[in-house]
């Protein structure tokens, strides 16, 4: 198995607030070539430190890709660090500057001086172009390592990996026959992480070489099940690939109906693939989640085709309003309560004629909570009306659950949506 | 100064698609206390791996953070890395167990076999109580390097770091005098950052020691500056952040309106300290975005002061039911339009009685785009009405803007709520 690292260069990925998103795709699509990326790392705009970063690594790993630090701006020093550490000065290549002044010309721009310095090219490197911006990457070997330098924005990044370098490390990985990283993941709801694994640590075999791993999240467990194929042959792969094939259904045979997806898919796509494939509408009511809902399920393409509206009543006027619930069941059971959930989720179903309305109501805190009703009890409910055909049979489903969560408002917020959509995909495959 | 480094443990935060988040607070919390982190990593749940990032920090840092891997389950393996790279074996600690027996007895649980193994704790180190979750910290010095173990979940790291490691740090410091990173942030929309640096690179005093930072992303660019203080005294410290704060005010009149923040404060939290401040009301018609504008505003604790509702109209059915907007209109405009995002805002507004109403309407895309109605096409408008006081003075203000983003669904979508809510952040302060 080749060795991996990858290097996010940015001072704002320090001090900053903003996390190193480059760096899980570039993991991904590496595995997907053979290389395993054991170590990742975060460096500031300091030319010492990005040398003192790219050296570490190339001494652990085969492939080392840098993100970041391309662009035209003076603390844009990846360029600089890479040269000295490599000892290839920068020369401007023709290429990389054509290439920018085609991508800025598009626009209807023409190069200014600093980005100018963006065809600057480690001597004897490769450039790789940039689909998507202006910065050109590029890459070269040294001391055994292959070096590869991408912009740090994440759309041009992905753009050039996969276009201008991982075709190379496929075939490179075909010829010397290195083996695969072949991975499955199960995402549940509703479970506990210590239950989870005392439900499945005893279905994994022996010295099979198939880990286990187990993460928690707001959004539920995530179950990995990874193995590395021995050999690079296609009869071992097929090989390894059958057996964790295998574990995985016999994993998600005991862990039953809280898995709700496989491998990259999320709740929404799941809710929305269920929705769509039965030919479906849905209209949703949010009161605590305050719009994540209809959020996260905008977040899949085409989602119009069965999301009808989204309402997010806060007040308790907006919920009589848009939702018919009854003045004198928020007076005498709260906002926060089963049967203004019920309401609500029947209310939304009738002004919108969809076929499912699912509400949610609860306390997402840091205020608003009492002894009797405390922070992050929420109500989900759902009105479902399937009835279909010419003699249309009632096929009506309406049920309500409640859910006590910990954590913050943001944390409580998500599991709020991961809950009421996961009621929503229970009601759909049952 | 003193370095720190950051050690994010988990194979999940290798190949399982997670950024490592708890490193950001943690930097930001170690500035503050005069650590500047200068590398982060992310290793995975190996226990050699998870030694050799042990070893190459204390090198490098006077003070390390470990977060992850102290968990219940066979893959949490930085208690015994932790153990086997300082040379102190792993004991039972009774105040360790005793703090988890309590928390867990609290949930109504008592600690199964697995969890009882979160009370080992290499011997000499000190135990940090976990004040959320079950699992304790610790901390001790090896090699003259600080080292800190904390579990990965956000809310206990943050929790044990903050009450258990921070005042020790700050106490250190004051004793040994050691400077401070001082640190001021401007958060921009609308103007790009390239144009952003033009306008106020030559702001910054040259050796003034401030350095300039530029970071874009779907929500703006981000100016940071940033000084580390020459000497550790109160009067170093003092100068150190009065020139801060001069260069800071000359950016920030360069820059003009299109700063919509300073410091850690976000957007949705400045829309709504304005309209709270105000004592205005804001209802909200979502199209494109999905709900993320009814999300974010709803991340702010108390937003139910001012936010009456929010509706988000996917179909032309919905946006005429709950809306108004007239059919003709969309039938004759489509629904992006300007025309159509002026009567969603004129509608909400009059529908709800609140004082603003706010609306957008886009192609977000993949699909959707014509050649005159590109993705990324996007319209907001705002119908406000700020009559008041007995005589009821006429106080309208009604417009519209057209945008037109690049980037993905994802980044549309942000770009597009970003946008809404600057419309209306501008209406606020004008």
């Amino acid at each position: 198995m080749r060795r991996g690292e990858v290097i996010a260069i940015g001072s704002e990925l320090l001090l900053g607030g903003r996390p190193d998103t480059n760096s899980l795709f570039l993991t991904e699509a590496l595995a997907a070539v053979g290389v395993e990326v054991r170590f990742k790392s975060v460096v500031g705009d300091d030319e010492a430190d990005i040398m003192a970063a790219i050296r570490t690594a190339s001494r652990r790993a085969e492939v080392v890709v840098l993100t970041g630090g391309l662009g035209p701006t003076g603390d844009d020093l990846t360029r600089q660090a890479a040269a000295r550490v490599t000892g290839r000065p920068l020369r401007r290549r023709a290429e990389a500057v054509e290439g920018m002044r085609q991508r800025l010309a598009a626009w209807g721009r023409t190069p200014s001086v600093a980005q100018m310095r963006q065809g600057l090219i480690p001597s004897g490197a490769e450039v790789i172009a940039n689909p998507v911006g202006s910065a050109p990457g590029f890459c070269l070997t040294w001391n055994r390592c292959f070096l590869v330098a991408l912009p740090g924005v994440p759309a041009e990044a992905r753009g050039m990996f996969m276009a201008g370098v991982v075709p190379r490390l496929a075939a490179e990985r075909a010829t010397r026959r290195l083996p695969l990283i072949e991975r499955r993941l199960l995402h549940t709801f509703g479970v506990a992480e210590s239950d989870i694994e005392q439900r499945i640590k005893n279905r994994i075999p022996v010295k099979s070489g198939v880990r286990l791993g187990l993460q928690a999240s707001p959004l539920g467990v995530t179950v990995s099940l990874t193995a590395s194929g021995e050999r690079g042959t296609l009869r071992g792969e097929n090989k390894g690939a059958r057996l964790l094939d295998r574990v995985l259904k016999d994993v998600q045979t005991r862990l039953g109906s809280c898995v709700y997806a496989e491998g990259s898919e999320t709740m929404e796509q799941v809710v929305g693939r269920l929705l769509a494939s039965r030919g479906l509408t849905l209209a949703v009511a949010e009161s605590c989640t305050g719009g994540l809902i209809g959020h996260r399920l905008t977040q899949v393409p085409g989602s119009s085709a069965y999301l009808d509206r989204v309402v997010v009543c806060y007040s308790d006027q907006a919920k009589t309003e848009l939702l018919d619930v009854p003045a004198e069941l928020l007076l005498r059971y709260g906002a926060v309560s089963e049967e203004v959930a019920r309401a609500m989720a029947s209310g939304i179903r009738a002004r919108s004629q969809a076929s499912i309305g699912v509400s949610v109501t609860g306390i997402a805190g840091p205020g608003g909570g009492t002894a009797h009703k405390p922070v992050g009890l929420v109500f989900v409910a759902l009105d479902a009306d399937f009835s279909q055909g010419p003699k249309r049979r009632r096929n009506r489903t309406r049920l309500a659950q409640e859910f006590r969560f910990h954590g913050d408002r943001d944390t409580i917020k998500l599991r709020a949506s991961q809950a009421t959509m996961d009621v929503l995909r229970r009601c759909l495959i049952s």
